[in-house]
Order: structure tokens, then C-alpha cells, then sequence
């Protein structure tokens, strides 16, 4: 069994943004063959994407050559729209929620679902989750390294973070907006540079921020193995440890403290940098995750923990399934 | 013998610079007692220093208590001034490199120095690198991991990189100006999340620009282990694979080919790090350094280095003073 927690999905169509709502910076998906479409926003390319990021069927056959049993659905991050006004996004998240249940609701043994919420706006955000969860069966939802100006540690957040770990939604952060994105435009450097900054900015806010300490139910999951945090965890740690002044103001806890609080996908592509991973936070904090269908992600999900020879065969299942499956709190039976 | 790569000082006094170029931003020493001074830009309060920042005698007295042979003594980074105009970089370039240079004159088997350029004009940089290796007797500079606008790959700078490979001269790559500084200012995260990005962003800046592969003679180091570039050498590969239109436009080999083609420092604060990073780049890439003497730093320097029980006497004196002296360029004779 593989389940894999990081895979993003768009719909095939959806309602032009701009005339819905009046102003530009949304996207649109310009269809050139059956098989291809370009993301644009307004006159400018940001992507081009396969059917296989839209055509259940396709994502279906894919995951059997690979052997994935289960793909998590989430949305592409620049979808979020946390700039756009929040009943618009709020518009645009139903509509995201809404086509990912009914592609779970199609395949139940192959897809778990995790919406998308305003953040911009907590309190429509909460509403939505509540939505998400309680009506339209999905596992939780994804959520940007940032909202805006606001770091996940923004108190007017916290309400949010308190509705999902009530409403027991797990919550996948994934990077977006990513730091220095201007002062690096070539090389990919946003990507490769600023993504993983991006996530260890996450997680910095929420351990230093006290979310994590004060939701001890809250279910948390980092894209692409937590970025560089755990990389750079001595230097974190270091830093709380010399100048409590700076970090220990909110929350006077060590972050090392918080290495078995939340979950990472295995996304980092090197074998040695997974075996770090799995020394700092063991195979009960990591699970497969593929950036399925981009070309940063994994082609073959899974290839990098299987290249592990030594690994146990608890830790294989973990990594493969079990542990997803506990992020997600979905039983393993549902997809029998 | 332990050679320490990574240390900063300050003159004791200089000039009141904003009087001396006319216009504000430059920092300034306000002493209050005879061992604490303040480092001030205009009204704003940046960093307080102790003595051992200034004081040559105290920082061998705390050598010789850490049993440190040799510091390496390089500027602040905030003393880079590449904001300021060109002239008057330089200006005060000269000054801290004449003041490094006393201290080593005075203390020959105690200090080496690295000197700081105007790399805002990268013709004036040249010339006074050309100072500093010629008549200073520095071993090198330090510089910027950007320069404003400019990453290391400008194709500005690299007539500076040709100068430092042809003149023999050794350069040290320390952040400054982190990305995100602004959209994170609490938990002093633009030092925990910007720093190893910004060492990131400057190596993947010189690899995939090229720079590293133009001047195969070139000596350069990071600091701070790399940044958060060894830990996500994996994506930073991959994306290389997926998107050479994109990371391989100037320069067709991949990142991983260069990693025995520039050194880091050792502060990873953290062995299971430091023994990554050996893994990754061997104890031939590996200086000790402790960003002395300031607090994130490490306090007793080498002492994760010494942590590491399984290292061959080899690689021990690789890590505590070989690596280091092959990146300056300095016979260990020197020091005896």
C-alpha cells in the first residue's frame, strides 16, 4: 500500500475569475490540446500542466503503473488567492472544494481530499473547513507558508488553527509567495531556494509562536520534508538556546521539543537527506509525499524511501502509508 | 592546532561616517562601559558588542582558553556598505582593511585576515582586493552573499572573481540583507530562516551561473555549513534534472558535480548535521568556524566537531585546521 500526501489537482474548467468577480490576478487554464493546458493569469504563463492535473482517470492509471493505492488531493498553491477579497475567495475555495469531493466521492478507494479556505479571512476560513470537513467528507486542507503579511503565528489565525484541531482537520502547509522571489528570478532559485525557506518560516512561527504548543491536537504536516528546517534545526535550536529575549518570547520551549509534534512529506529526492529526516524525526513523522503531477516531485512516488535497504519493515509502512494515513486520521480500511 | 575560519572584529573607533560622506545608514560604535559598546545605525540600535569584538588581547585570551591557535578576522557583514556610493565604500573598505591588517602584522601566528571590498563597483573591489593580497598581506575578503540587485552570477562581478582566482586570493561568502527580513521580523528568524537561505541562494547562484565552473582556480567558502543548500541538495538537484530550460540556460553540469569545488564552514551547531554535511562534502570541504564572538555562534569553537568520536585523525585535522589553511592559502609554518 502507498498513500501519497502531497499531490495537487485542478478542475478541468471553471468559471472565468476575472468577469466573476470583476478584477484580475486570477487564474485561468487555457486548454491547447486535449491533453495540455497552460495556466495563465491574465496575459502572463505560469504553468503548463497535463491532463493528468485535472482527469481523475489518468491520475488513476498513473498511480497504478506506480503503485499508489491513494492519492491526497490538494490544490496547486497559487489557487490559494489569499489577495483576492475574501468573499471571492471564499467563491473560488467552494468551487475547489466542491470539484475535489466529487473526484473523492467518484473514487473513495483512491482519493482523500483536503480543501482550500480565505485565510484572509479566519473566520469565513473556519466556516469553510467546517464545510469541508463535516459536509463534504474531505481529510482537511492545505494552507500557505503565509497569509499576506501574516506569518502563521498571526493571533488572528489561531482561531482557525483551533477550529481544525476541534474539528480534528489535518492541515498540510505548502510554500507559496516565496520569499526573495524577486531578487532571484533566475536558476528556479524561488523554487529551489525560497520554497524550502518558505516552509521553515512555517514551522519557525508555529513552534515559536505557540501554536503547536497550545493545540496539542492539532494534526500539522510540512511539503517537501519540512524544507530546511530540518537542515538547519542546530542553528534554530542554537539560536532559541542564546537569545530566548528574541525567541522564547511567546513560547518558552526548545523547538528540538517540537520534532515529534507534526509531519512531513518525504519530498527531498536524496537518500542521505531522508535518512536525516528519519534520525531527527523518525519514520512516525514522515510520509511519502510525491508534488504528483510536477516535475519537482518525485516521478516514480516512493522511489527514494524503497532505495532505503535498512530500513524496518514497521518504518517502510509508515513512511509509505501508515504514517499519512494517522496525519489524515483516516482508517486504512476505507480504501479496501 | 585549531585554525578558526569564521570570526568577526571591529576597530575599536573610526570615524564618525556620516559626517566623513554626508549622508546617513553607516553604523557607529557607542561605547558605554570599557568592555560594551553599542553598534548603532543613525538612532537605531543593531547589535551590542563586548570588548572581544575590538580587543585583539582579549580575543587571544580567549583563544588560548578555547585552544584556538588561529582566528580568521573578517568584518560585520552589516560594515559591507554596498548601498553606499562607491567611493566612499571604499573609503571605509580601506580603513577596516588597514585595521585587520595592524592587528595581523601585530599578531602574526595568532590572526589571518580576510579584507572587505566595494564590490558595488566591482572594478574599484578589484583593486583594493589587489591591496589587500599584495600589500596588506590578507589572505582574502569577504563578501556579500548578493550585492543590491546583483547575485554572485552578475556577469559584473565576475571580472572580481577572475581577479581573486588570478591574485590567489581566498573568498569567504557570508549572508547579509536576508530575503524575508521585512515579512518576518519576530523570533529573530530573518537570522534562523534568511541566513541559510541567502548562503543557499549565493551557491546556487555561483554554480548555475557558472562562476565556480569558469575559475576552477577560484577558493571560495560559505559560511554556516552552506546554509540551507546541503540539506536540500536533493531538490536543488532535481530541479537541475527536471528544468535545464531553467537552471542549466549558463551552465550545463549539475550542481552536484561542484561539491568538491568550494568549501563551508562547520557551524551546523548539531552532529548529526555536521556528520551530513561530511557525508555530502568530505572533511576535505569542511573548516572549522565559529562565528565568534557573537552569540549564535559556537561558543567553544570546534567543539561539535570534537563531538563526532568516529572521525579518522586525518579527517579530525582537516576539520580543526587543514581544510582552512588550504582555502586561505597559508602555510601552517606560518603560525609556528
Amino acid at each position: 500500500m502507498k498513500v501519497d500526501l502531497h499531490t495537487h489537482i485542478l478542475p478541468r474548467d471553471w468559471p472565468d475569475l476575472e468577469a466573476r468577480y470583476g478584477y484580475p490576478g486570477f487564474i485561468r487554464l487555457e486548454h491547447l490540446t486535449p491533453c495540455r493546458a497552460r495556466m495563465m493569469r491574465g496575459d502572463t504563463f505560469f504553468r503548463e500542466v497535463e491532463s493528468n492535473c485535472w482527469d481523475p482517470q489518468k491520475r488513476i492509471e498513473e498511480c497504478d503503473r506506480a503503485n499508489v493505492t491513494v492519492q491526497v488531493l490538494s490544490t496547486v498553491p497559487v489557487m490559494f488567492s489569499y489577495w483576492a477579497k475574501p468573499a471571492d475567495a471564499l467563491d473560488l475555495s467552494r468551487l475547489l472544494n466542491d470539484h475535489i469531493a466529487g473526484i473523492v466521492r467518484a473514487f473513495p478507494t483512491r482519493f482523500v481530499g483536503l480543501g482550500t479556505v480565505p485565510l484572509q479571512d479566519p473566520e469565513l476560513a473556519s466556516r469553510e473547513l467546517e464545510r469541508c470537513t463535516r459536509e463534504l467528507g474531505l481529510a482537511g486542507v492545505q494552507i500557505g507558508s503565509h497569509v499576506n503579511d501574516w506569518n502563521l503565528d498571526e493571533p488572528a489565525l489561531f482561531p482557525f488553527f483551533q477550529a481544525a484541531a476541534s474539528l480534528g482537520a489535518a492541515v498540510f502547509v505548502h510554500p507559496w509567495e516565496m520569499m526573495g522571489q524577486q531578487a532571484m528570478p533566475k536558476y528556479w532559485l524561488p523554487w529551489l531556494v525560497g520554497m524550502p525557506a518558505e516552509t521553515s518560516r512555517a514551522i519557525c512561527s508555529m513552534i515559536f509562536g505557540g501554536v503547536i504548543e497550545r493545540l496539542p491536537e492539532l494534526r500539522v504536516a510540512f511539503a517537501h520534508g519540512g524544507g530546511s528546517f530540518p537542515g538547519t534545526i542546530g542553528r534554530i535550536e542554537h539560536g532559541f538556546n542564546v537569545r530566548p529575549d528574541l525567541c522564547a518570547a511567546v513560547n518558552p520551549h526548545s523547538p528540538r521539543s517540537y520534532l515529534d509534534r507534526f509531519y512531513v512529506d518525504s519530498l527531498v529526492h536524496d537518500p542521505e537527506a531522508l535518512r536525516f529526516l528519519l534520525r531527527l524525526l523518525s519514520a512516525d513523522r514522515v510520509a511519502l509525499g510525491s508534488d504528483y503531477p510536477f516535475p519537482l516531485g518525485e516521478a516514480v512516488p516512493g522511489t527514494v524511501i524503497e532505495s532505503l535497504a535498512d530500513l524496518s519493515a514497521n518504518e517502510r509502512e509508515r513512511l509509505l502509508w501508515g504514517t499519512a494515513l494517522e496525519f489524515l486520521g483516516v482508517p486504512r480500511g476505507q480504501f479496501e
